[in-house]
């Protein structure tokens, strides 16, 4: 065989299958290439107005009419703009050029082109055949003394063409809609597509619907474009008002809750990207996280949620961004690949950052004021960023027990004298009660960690800062809550333990209680439990993965019970002998449970003898 | 002008970008194609053989080689299947036929088509310039006295053909990777994208690593093959023991812990379905519940949670689906509206309730004993699909305070003298725990519905079945509790219940509270707090959603305080006027406090009042 060279060559009788079954994910997709191909009709004549290649009449308003026809299924999209001749059709329409694709691979070339327009008739107009079984162009070019066209095809390979009856300049599109199509011949869901694709789009885009159903209802056809031609982001930021962004807000997203702040973004180097990001009030804590950023190119609605070009952890914001650099149709595997995407996200994660450092700093009391409902963006954003954490850790804050918010320098600068590097938090105020007022009685100050996020957010904050240590509040017993000096001797305090720990484990059957005793400052204290750190964490963690084959009871601890040996009833049980031993395991049992009920949930059988003990004790006052 | 026809027309310059960036949405789906073209090359060679058109070497193994060399920036896909001839490589290479969609299109007009072929060189063979700047195929055909040939194309239009040198049957596709495909030169990249694609592939296929990294590491090569040839799902389900199905759900999912039980789905008419669905065991009530439905073609992997063709509420299960009859890529939408696709649903559901049912009637004490396991998938899917509700219906369980499982039908029928139409019960049997002993000291039983999916569950139930309630045990006080006849008349009942209200609200400074007094059987319990079930139901809904503009204290009531009269405390409170006024106060808010703390969790503040208050109860023990 002799060195052969050649071109590859197409079957063309097989891109229509591939067309319609493979090229697009979602069905209603031909809605946003229709509409688009008339908007960009639209465009091309106004510029060759401004270059006085034509004259217009003033009076003449551009539009674009969608017209639902449900008797006769056809949807039409019909549009005022520049229109196509003949040769026109031939070149565009008859060859399937590919052009969507070709012009973002040369846009993407070179990105100053600002003068892109999608679309352009190539692909995007056969996306018609997804619905359609056939097809008609009506057009007539704005050239002179050219003829209108009347284009038609029924999705095989080939198409008819004839002279047309159109007599204004301008294109309808008629799709004869097929069984695939049919959901969209009802007049809510073909609104509800276009509301979805066309919101922004820069013509005003009218739905009228025809026939019988149009009749009966007798209601005024839509006086009222759906659409918005000049959205919001696509003005200064210096041109809007407060208002402007909560209205905006409210429309885009059909939020009735006020969004905290925003942040608008508007970059035209080295890339072109608009658009406004919120953060949105959270209602009550059982709120699940959900944001929405709606990704847009030149005002046409690509994406929700496109996680390639937003930082995941904004993905949990709402918001809306522009950006025409970006192509329409593109597999999310190139994304991920892509520089310049990953330049995008560097854009936005930084342009947040920034807003919040400056909230800090020069707002700090209204930011303070959003904090309860923006930790949990940033303490995710900071876990899944880097880049983002070196950016906003010093603009992180913690609500103290005292209800006030202070950044981890001021805790630990305030807290030095008394601990170095040390932490100390809350997960559920509630439960966690008493051990908050003994923090509060011996001054001590302790931070609220209460959301999901907080226990992998203290790990990311402990790998990072070396000696930083976080502690849960009943995780030690304070060298602050004990009293300086002991009044007795190391031996005797022993002593007086092992007769206190005997006789509790005596009295609760448990053998494997720890008892310690202490002289604590506060007298109205008797009893408490404490749980170290490393056990408890060890239990959370046990509960929150289970782990094959171990049994999480191997790391269940009850904790180490405190005695205050300063409390009358403690002192008491060390040195009454006379004590009668039902009052006295009553007191015991008691005790254990109260410092029980004040740590966890006690279990029912815990509970059951607790009130029926408790309803004892109390029957003893009337006797 | 004149009528004209014509054929559309593609431009070949603009087809491969479409494949590189948009075809595809995943980048590793070049090596699903490339050796599936392998594979289909061995098959064709072994239906010749059959056809006795070929005569093979009786020692000669088929396989697949694909090698790595990280230096050179290759990866070769080699079989020693039937080969192309010049004439192939022009028919099959050289025009862009589509193949792929065009074979699915045919299979899925006609599908008793058993002997589709996926792949077949068509646009699959493509796919490899998503990630190659450059292709080689060296090949030579299974015929006798035909030449070996080698192709190059650089991903231009153009190609090249010259004699190859290849001298066994079989092809060898070279790629020369670019950067865009770069991640996969790394061999644990490549095999993880083999396992992911290829494990149950019907030849085995090898990799091995060439070049430096080799050398450097010295290990000898893989002499297994990396995947299954014939995976246990195609067996007939008589063939396969506990352990077969055991072993292959930890291979296949990775899970160290047992599955419950399995369906083994294995369909050949009106469709071809194989397949094994696993029944999970989940780890702890903290486990997520996340599953992965593997979905096959023809042993070819094709994609995780296509929730298209699985019901929903399947998609918490694992396990394997092989559907030759589905196509290998198509889009989401297109499954969506497509009636196969629906009815593939609707047999798995199906089968599911089969598998269900029959575990419920002919093993029903191993059916209880996973009940706790899968019941969260079933009221899911009872929730999602009513078809499946009705089929399983009377199979579903209810775990009872008694620790039995009942159908709905067993539990009204026991409580038909007590109750009618009525099921009590319990969100958590740990807070709960008091009003469980007293159900269960009158005899009367209530089911435990403790995981979120139950609140939905019930108000499903309480809308399908007429004049049937759900009740929480804590939502009413039951006749039953209560003795029957009065010790008193109306009016004395009516007077001391206005007394004791007044005496409370002034003792706890509550104004709205509501006291009811009410002689119980139960002479132990002093008090205990009733909240309806309607009211309760709102402040559910009301912390799970929240909701615009209102306030959700709104609808926060502490329900009602019941006295028992028959308790001595009670009593005395009624009749002791001599009772000192620290003393009674004491009793009313211990009272309400016991209450409460069986009922929800209380207050900080509340917490600390009781603990105070109960020390100091247990020091008059002492003094």
């Amino acid at each position: 065989m002799n060195q052969q060279k050649g071109n590859l060559s197409i079957h063309s009788e097989n891109i229509f299958p591939i067309i319609k079954k493979w090229l697009y994910s979602d069905h209603d997709i031909f809605v946003r290439e229709l509409v688009s191909n008339a908007s960009d009709a639209i465009t091309k004549l106004k510029k060759l107005s401004t270059m006085k290649e034509v004259a217009l009449d003033s009076e003449e308003s551009f539009k674009i009419e969608v017209r639902l026809n449900e008797a006769d299924k056809t949807i039409v999209f019909s549009d005022n703009g520049i229109g196509m001749t003949d040769e026109e059709i031939k070149k565009y329409i008859n060859q399937i050029a590919f052009s969507g694709a070709e012009d973002f691979l040369n846009t993407y070339k070179d990105k100053s082109d600002k003068d892109q327009i999608i679309g352009h008739f190539g692909l995007g107009f056969y996306s018609a055949f997804m619905v359609a079984e056939k097809v008609e162009i009506h057009t007539k070019s704005y050239l002179p003394n050219t003829d209108p066209v009347l284009w038609t095809c029924d999705g095989g390979t080939t198409f008819e063409m004839e002279t047309g009856s159109r007599e204004h300049r301008g294109t309808d599109i008629t799709l004869f809609i097929g069984d695939e199509g049919k959901s969209f011949l009802n007049a809510y869901t073909l609104r509800q597509t276009l509301d979805k694709y066309c919101s922004f789009m820069p013509y005003e885009i009218y739905l009228t619907v025809e026939g019988e159903e149009a009749k009966e209802d007798a209601e005024p056809q839509e006086a009222k474009p759906l659409n918005t031609t000049t959205p919001l982001y696509m003005k200064m930021p210096s041109e809007c008002t407060d208002e402007d962004y909560k209205d905006f807000y409210q429309a885009t997203f059909k939020d009735f809750k006020e969004p905290l702040f925003w942040i608008h973004l508007n970059m035209d180097y080295p890339f072109n990207l608009k658009g406004i990001l919120y953060f949105p009030k959270l209602n009550t804590e059982f709120d699940t996280i959900e944001g929405q950023i709606k990704l847009y190119n030149s005002q046409v609605f690509v994406a929700d949620n496109i996680k390639e070009v937003i930082p995941e952890f904004l993905l949990l914001l709402k918001g809306v961004i522009d950006c025409p650099d970006l192509p329409l149709n593109v597999s999310r595997s190139f994304l991920q690949n892509d520089g310049f995407v990953r330049k995008i996200s560097t854009y936005i994660s930084k342009k947040v950052a920034d807003k919040l450092n400056g909230l800090f700093k020069t707002e700090r009391e209204s930011y303070e004021g959003f904090w309860e409902d923006i930790n949990p963006f940033i303490k995710f954003g900071t876990l899944k960023d880097e880049k983002f954490f070196e950016n906003v850790e010093k603009s992180i804050l913690f609500k103290t027990i005292q209800d006030q918010y202070v950044t981890l320098d001021e805790y630990l600068a305030e807290a030095l004298d008394k601990h170095e590097n040390k932490v100390f938090y809350v997960t559920d105020h509630i439960q966690q009660a008493q051990y908050i007022n003994l923090f509060e009685a011996h001054d001590l100050n302790a931070v609220l960690l209460e959301h999901t996020i907080d226990a992998p957010f203290i790990s990311m904050l402990e790998s990072k800062k070396e000696n930083l240590s976080f502690a849960r509040v009943d995780s030690d017993l304070n060298e602050f809550f004990k009293e300086a000096g002991d009044a007795e001797s190391d031996a005797e305090k022993t002593k007086n333990e092992e007769k206190l720990q005997t006789l509790f484990r005596d009295v609760l059957e448990n053998e494997k209680l720890e008892v310690k005793l202490e002289r604590m400052k506060n007298n109205d204290l008797s009893s408490m439990i404490i749980l170290s750190e490393e056990s408890r964490r060890m239990q959370d963690m046990m509960r929150m993965y289970g782990s094959a084959g171990l049994d999480p009871k191997m790391f269940e601890t009850n904790g180490t019970l405190i005695l205050n040996a300063n409390h009358v009833l403690v002192s008491n049980l060390i040195t009454n002998e006379t004590l009668e031993s039902s009052t006295r395991d009553m007191i015991c049992a008691h005790l254990y449970d109260l410092a029980m009920l004040s740590h966890t949930q006690l279990s029912p059988e815990a509970m059951t003898r607790f009130v029926s003990r408790s309803n004892l004790l109390l029957t003893r006052l009337i006797s």
